[in-house]
């Protein structure tokens, strides 16, 4: 069945609906209400366009000049039969809470986060993080796991939300690369158990060096929490443990550089 | 000659020039103007006490607990003839610009970050961040220069503000114990070459992979701004070019991710 391509609307005022509708969505109960989530900027969404995924609605600043991708982030959304909406630059303004707002924002559906969905032969690597608090460092990691070509990030227990609009921008893209499953800690080591894969925690505890571990593929890289790091129990569960040297005054790196140590040693040992 | 302590002292009203003072000192041109930066929080303020920093200035909410590592800041700001002030929880709130305000802040002289202080034997490796904007990134350089056991951070051009809020509690104290220079281009080209030291560019022009690359030491890290990477020029002007592999859809990693990487494989090469 052909989409029929609604016209373009243009919408007035800061208090419309569409832009009240966009604006709740920087919060995370009305983008658990309503299913979807929000990415900005004509880069972030040419790279959402081009890893096959169109927004439901894009709102723009009016009276921009055209742009050969912002063109066909248009035909895109119109063929899916979508909505393209223009507005004033003080609408886009209020919906990013910024004061110089990218000129295009895009409304998309959550995707199905649930761990039975990541496939254990996609990759020698799959980074984990468990109550991972920052949305940077989430959008980081998942970055990282675009880098490494990761089978996907596996959210653990209470993270921060991976659709927040600070999330989204840090993944500088890779939200809609990379596979995302968000899973309590039994319900992950359930899964887990039910195949292969190797759970290796950057750890202190009766660790090895990370350096020359002996990883095995599927990997599965674990990294905690910023401030209380993983939980001993879950360390303890793990089939490796292994430590980044520390040789300052400080006791642990940053979780998303952590997580990043690790996987790219892990991809020099697995690479294929 | 010995420091008189004097009596700690308290403040009341948000409109009370010492909490203005402090509140001021959010903003870079205060900081600059006055020579000083804040740093929140009993653990951050702990750590710098024992790298041997001491605030001149220590302020705290009234009321609260007795705690042996707050005792130990008190004394070491009253034996340096420091001022230790007790205000409100509102009045903390209005400098730290949060609800819940860490319950102690101090201010702190800034340091001589001239490129002239580095010792280059004082480790195999150094950090260099070329107009790096983003604060969090900064501190998270800083971070990972402690990890490593770095010489310092160099930061080239127009990097953010080292002593910002934000950059500060990003280092997790590393701002007390790495050595910090701030420089231009030029200037610290020309310090580089007056003496030994092989400059590295993350690249991709022209690059070898960074996993077993020529490192030598003392060897200078570079990493460039987090959405145009370095210049050519600079990239050009470097003894040796490493490049990150890259298997997904992005082309690049998040700026202090990357010099984590390179550090962690330069130190690998080149720890004794």
């Amino acid at each position: 069945m052909l989409a029929i391509a609604k016209p373009m609307r243009t919408v007035t005022g800061l208090s419309n609906p569409t832009v009240k509708y966009l604006r709740s969505l920087r919060e995370k109960k009305h983008r658990r209400r309503e299913g979807v989530f929000l990415a900005e900027g004509l880069r972030l969404l040419t790279d959402a366009r081009e890893s096959g995924r169109v927004p439901q609605m894009l709102a723009m600043a009016e009276g921009r000049d055209h742009h050969p991708l912002l063109d066909a982030l248009i035909a895109a959304v119109e063929a899916e039969g979508g909505d393209v909406i223009e507005m004033s630059e003080a609408a886009l303004s209020k919906i990013s809470g910024k004061d110089n707002p990218q000129a295009v924002c895009g409304v998309f559906g959550e995707f199905d986060t649930s761990v039975e969905r990541l496939e254990r032969s996609a990759s020698p690597i799959f980074l984990v993080a468990q109550a991972l608090r920052d949305p940077g460092n989430l959008g980081t990691m998942l970055r990282t796991a675009d880098a490494v070509g990761a089978g996907g990030l596996v959210l653990i227990d209470d993270c921060a939300d991976p659709f927040s609009v600070e999330a989204v921008r840090a993944s500088m893209g890779a939200i809609f690369t990379v596979p995302l499953a968000q899973a309590r800690w039994d319900e992950f080591a359930s899964w887990l158990h039910g195949g292969e894969g190797q759970l290796v925690a950057a750890s202190l505890r009766d660790a090895v060096d990370y350096r020359g571990a002996p990883y095995a593929a599927p990997c599965f890289l674990m990294v905690g929490n910023e401030s209380r790091g993983l939980p001993e129990e879950y360390e303890m569960a793990c089939d490796l443990r292994v430590t980044i040297p520390m040789l300052g005054r400080a006791d642990s790196l940053n979780a998303a550089v952590a997580g990043a140590v690790l996987a790219y040693e892990a991809l020099a040992a697995l690479r294929p």
